[in-house]
């Protein structure tokens, strides 16, 4: 059984060195030998101990029948797209960890792969080494999947964790993870959300059955939370995470998704997954809450991911039937309509004015809350309710300093 | 496809609610028709909705070509043992909840369903709901397992937690339990950690590929848990865990398993593991630490991972060949060889002699701590030197009040 690696960044070189270091076991598991037969890359890696393996031109992947599985470790959504597509017209099984592909265009890949009898696979694309897609699909597919809540990205909530244990501000806290290697210079992608967006489109396309564009999905991210909001959660029995969460209250009905800043309580398996770890909740019907937690990238972890998917490719031999979802858009919830309880900092108003416009609120106080300011957490409303309220206190000269929604798992 | 439920306690009628519940979805994952034909029970069930497929005779399931899938949920070794067997050299696929049965036999019966190209499938003996042997099978098998460490048993967890966050003694938190429903009469499985131990050589069996004998195994209970002790794990930052764990420091090496009550770190996410919940660490060569949460026992989750199972066996077809270990003992490491840290309570000697004995410790002190005593834990060491060192200090007059090791992840 051959295998080709595209792209030999810090993906696809983890892929090649753990599959020489654990070669041994794959073969055990699958029964045959296994060869990694060609790793493609523009770049050049003279010295490379698997120098005699790189080529440049994919023709030679896409036309060599020698090779059944490729893993496509290149990241963005062409060239990938067109080279996966072309390998899996081949009847070659892909496999990989590009989340953006697979949240913009895995329905259309599925589909492809089963129209070829092979499989398309991304385990890697959601929670780096962290089996939580193959489960989802296999160990959870008895439930009704009711809720699916998630630390998704590894580098904003080792801002956050730097901003909560350290006191750092949020300039600073990038500026570590920077150095560290877990931001990039342009670190948009992560800090507004985005990266977040994709990987829980990528979790309830599985869980609901249909694609879900991530361009429609309301996101926020984590750039305007300030050390005064982690304070206030803190006084509240929390720390403040970037969620991505996906909600489908009725069977069959619609799904409403969401990447936010939350109030996560400190106590619970999503408060305690700090630095550049993710953890993801699912909720069924029979099975209620399950908690999957691990490394959300990095190289070794990743290639974990994408050599189990290599092997069940094997294993499988012809398409998995039930994995892919429709390509159609599933019915989308109002976002306004979404029910949440919510933090606020605002000054300029009375707490009797704040009780008046949200109803029964609590109030979060104690050693060093500024003065001049009032911070609470409201019931569990319509998030057009949060809106008129907080334009009723703007409109009698209030200001609203803060503001994150409230996660009660 | 025709199913037969074995046993309609707790769990089988778990088993037969949610598949009722959530048929539809079940059948569209197979892609064919499912019915439940018999239920076995020796008890009437006047009134049940299901009362007309209640059977009190074993050798209708095993005699009906039609059944090709048996859930054993009637848990204990005998009769489970003799029907699981029948059922399989019938070519009947059977899952199970049999955590007993698994540890006890469950590579002999692996075996009889390989010959019979059926499945013997036991996700719900382990976690409850929670998927875990699944993923250690299918999603880490590309990694060499190093370290599985978890909290395997909802009852002691929350007996525990009781006493961590109630301040309540272990008798008072175990009469709550029992009135609760979490804990039997006779809580002895739980509390002593047979249990624990049981669930804990299924995942090292599955791990390492050899049966490990639960009565070979060091097993401490969390009968002689003090509030002192808890006190003392609070001041070091973390809680007491009941622990079952099984490590494996060289591939094909010797395999340590042990099941004891640590100090576990409060911030991580076994510390985090609180109430009946089970959290379940699994440390791979490439994938690094990955944990399961979820509810380990209870009527609903446990069905959750039967019903799972049961459509594995319906997708595989055959045996999965994979699945299985040796029924020769694998090598077990030496317990007294074992390197661990430990917490020590002692009265009647000095910081001097303390550290004399036991090398560098960190003393446990602060607002509250009983005086005459002295609290400490120590670095990693053999466990033979920790006897040791302590043999030395009550020769010299010292009186050992507690005694608990530590869990660094």
């Amino acid at each position: 059984m051959n295998i080709a690696v595209m792209g030999y960044g810090t993906v696809g070189s983890g892929v090649v060195e753990v599959f020489f270091e654990n070669k041994e076991l794959l073969e055990k598991r699958v029964r045959q030998p296994l060869a990694i037969k060609y790793i493609l890359d523009l770049r050049d890696f003279p010295g490379d101990p698997h120098e005699d393996l790189l080529i440049k031109d994919f023709a030679r992947i896409r036309d060599d029948a020698e090779v059944q599985v490729v893993a496509e470790a290149m990241g963005g959504v062409e060239p990938a797209f067109t080279f996966t597509k072309a390998c899996l017209e081949q009847g070659k099984s892909v496999v990989t960890s590009n989340k953006e592909l697979v949240a913009k265009r895995g329905a259309e890949l599925l589909e492809i792969a089963a129209a070829h009898g092979c499989n398309y696979l991304f385990e890697a694309s959601v929670g780096g080494g962290l089996p939580v897609l193959h489960p989802l699909h296999n160990c959870l597919s008895v439930n009704h999947i009711q809720e699916i809540a998630g630390i998704f990205n590894g580098t904003t909530n080792f801002i956050l964790t730097q901003m909560i244990e350290e006191g750092s501000t949020f300039d600073q806290a990038l500026a570590q993870a920077q150095s560290r290697g877990f931001a990039e210079r342009d670190p948009s992608a992560d800090v507004d959300g985005h990266d977040a967006c994709r990987k829980i489109c990528i979790m309830a396309d599985m869980a609901f059955g249909h694609q879900i564009d991530p361009d429609a999905v309301p996101v926020e991210g984590i750039s305007g939370i300030t050390m005064e909001d982690v304070a206030y959660a803190n006084l509240w029995g929390g720390v403040v995470k970037l969620i991505g969460r996906a909600v489908q209250e009725v069977p069959g009905g619609p799904v409403s998704v969401r990447v936010a800043p939350y109030f996560v309580p400190g106590g619970s398996q999503l408060g305690a997954c700090k630095g550049v770890y993710n953890a993801i909740l699912v909720r069924g019907n029979a099975v209620e809450d399950v908690v999957f937690y691990g490394q959300g990238a990095g190289k070794r972890p990743t290639a974990s991911a994408i050599l189990s998917d290599i092997l069940e490719c094997i294993l499988l031999g012809g398409t998995d039937p039930s994995a892919g979802w429709s390509r159609e858009p599933g019915m989308i919830a109002d976002p306004d309509s979404q029910i949440t309880a919510a933090y606020y900092r605002i000054k300029g108003c009375t707490q009797t004015q704040i009780e008046k416009a949200f109803g029964s609120v609590e109030f979060l106080t104690g050693d060093g809350v500024p003065s001049g300011e009032t911070a609470f957490v409201t019931g569990a409303l319509p998030e057009r309710e949060l809106v008129t309220a907080r334009k009723a206190l703007e409109g009698g000269g209030a200001e609203v300093l803060g503001k994150l929604r409230v996660l009660s798992i």
